[in-house]
């Protein structure tokens, strides 16, 4: 399961060393969840009115290549399986132009409950159906 | 009345032009707003206890002069009396190395009630106080 | 003279008080200058290799109503006609599912020549000529 | 090697949880390595005009608990030292009023020959003797 967000880099994202400069990838990644949610109906929001939130407890990226002003991001955001009560994306992303491999990184979340803040450490039910249904897909 | 902040131009700040980006400045104003409610025992949270949010309405600023990265900003603000039911912030930005003019600016926000979200046309009464109070000294 | 760009408000654009904070609709009205450029063959980059630079020297916002996450922003960005030697724009943001008022700003920009960083107190030829082609069509 | 950045938590950093922004860290690790160039005379313009620029190739974040408006953040910046030629600094990041963990995370950055844009593989001599300097103290 993966979905692709298309960004162009936008000036006020670049640095004086004309690159985006590295802490706005953390944003690509967000953009990346948002265009993963609209493609697998995964919604935050839901998630959030069901009782849980899902704070990030890890951000890792690993820069390969810069990007410059005007270029274009492909921001591929892929769902990592895991037994665990995690959502783990990776991410990997590419300069349209060139196919050119800029960064690649992975986000890793985990359910809190909304009434008392602890950490739920089983896959809450509503979201392990939406697991099985998308396997049967 | 009136308070100053002092700022240093991080990296991430600076644009591929090396300056500054303009909008930022925004943030600068923001800054200089906490530093003169703490000099000035007026706070955002108190009035947003009180029953109002207090949105900015308006924001406009004059650039004279970038500044570039390490630069040290002194960020006054200047609270403007007005009868108006609002509350207006002017800025003036300076260069702390030399005091070269950097850019001036101002903020005008307006008082909401938050039960219904309309907007306040007369001063509130703690405000009034508060005002009534730094007149006397 | 007018382009219209379309942006969905993202998460990391949106504050404590759930709307988006207001110094971001400054990086909305640069990607509305953009839009405009695109669609008029109006390249920040080309005026640079021309030999100016044009900074920005007023931003001026009217907030209306907040623009909430995952909102979708309609910015339209007009050239305002003007005989000094200025590039000034004005920009009118909706939001697109009820085309609701959210903000009028504008920005000043003037043309600097990059070789000794002195104001043009003239509209630069090329630019002249750029703004004669639009008019003739 | 440490030094620690003291960081007072802004509105707009803040998201619609009414927390610091999970990408947000990366600004505040930044300003920690700052705080560590002035403690330890470790100046990125000097590496820059020695012909290397260190650009970032890894950052990685565990997010342990929120900050919110007003909090006071400590950002340690720790020297992590490596035989490789790479600067590699940890980041702990407490809060000023209980000295709570915020978040732990790292920054790798390998030095760049700016004529070729091409990686060193060895340290170079600059470096190496400021960091045996360091060492004789």
């Amino acid at each position: 399961m993966s979905a692709t967000a298309r960004i162009e880099v936008k000036f006020n994202e670049c640095d004086p060393m004309g690159i985006m400069w590295h802490g706005n990838y953390i944003k690509y990644f967000e953009e990346g969840r948002e265009a993963f949610g609209k493609a697998w109906h995964f919604d935050f929001m839901d998630i959030y009115n069901k009782g849980f939130s899902v704070p990030i407890v890890n951000v890792n990226c690993d820069y390969k290549k810069p990007l410059t002003y005007r270029d274009v991001a492909l921001v591929e955001t892929i769902y990592r399986k895991t037994p665990a009560a995690k959502i783990i994306f990776d991410y990997v992303i590419r300069k349209e132009s060139n196919h050119e491999l800029i960064c690649k990184g992975s986000t890793t979340q985990v359910f809190v409950h909304r009434d008392n803040m602890k950490l739920s450490l089983v896959i809450p039910d509503f979201f392990a159906e939406w697991m099985a249904q998308k396997k049967a897909k």
